[in-house]
């Protein structure tokens, strides 16, 4: 038994904690402000068996790893907003940072 | 020295808190959404001598136990109110998740 | 690496953080109700390689050390507010638990 504790973006937790759920592991979601990545992360906390271990890792990876993605930036306070044509920009999303740490005893009750 | 992180429904939280420090066990309340048991929940971390372990649990164990309850159903919406009979029913409530985790070292400042 | 777990009080987070993140160490702030010390703390998540241990517990010390302050207190309620003349107070301020918790393994996706 491991206790996992992964940080994602909070636009990722949804999918993230659905896709786990599908697959029978159970989270606790931590309410999270800034940290390890951007702003708004979400701190996960997953009980999960060792042989269990590398599933749980693939599922963090396929839904928050770090990718591109294009956005409409936002236009500038201020500015001539008639002259403005907002060209959308590559910004980085996602990211997960994962500590497995060990267990010594595990409970329900 | 251990850290215990318990996971505990809302409803037991305080009277869970005010048990262990009539102990005189301190914890920390962290603020969760979701998890391992039905929604809301929380996580309580607390710092314990390895000899006090079994203290804790036992704490854990009497306040927060999975049991049934008798509950009043919710009259359901857009039915026919006066001919409803509301009938008590049967739920689980309660339960803990508490994982024990080594610790390397512990300071306070 | 290990992961740290700080609980220090709300007002000395922030100074923290900062005080972490300019010698690159990165955490993440977690939401805490109660807890080890007086109301209104916070738990930061610090990872940290072992060779760091050293210098994050001195940035830990030096921004939330427990110390005495001096504080102008709250004028009674109810009280003859014309003859109240607010003597100082001293308090106890600040004061940090950590715990270093091994980790067994750790990712970035
Ligand atoms: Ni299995
Ligand atoms: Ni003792
Ligand atoms: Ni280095």
């Amino acid at each position: 038994m491991k206790l996992i504790i992964a940080v994602v973006q909070d636009k990722d937790s949804n999918r993230l904690i659905n896709a786990l759920s599908h697959e029978n592991f159970q989270t606790t979601k931590l309410a999270t402000t800034g940290g390890f990545l951007k702003e708004g992360n979400t701190t996960l906390m997953i009980g999960c068996q060792d042989e269990h271990i590398d599933d749980a890792l693939k599922i963090i990876k396929e839904n928050c790893s770090q990718r591109e993605q294009m956005v409409a930036p936002i236009s500038p306070m201020g500015g001539n907003a008639d002259s403005y044509i907002p060209k959308p920009v590559k910004v980085e999303v996602g990211g997960a940072t994962v500590f497995i740490l060990p267990i010594e005893s595990f409970y329900r009750f």
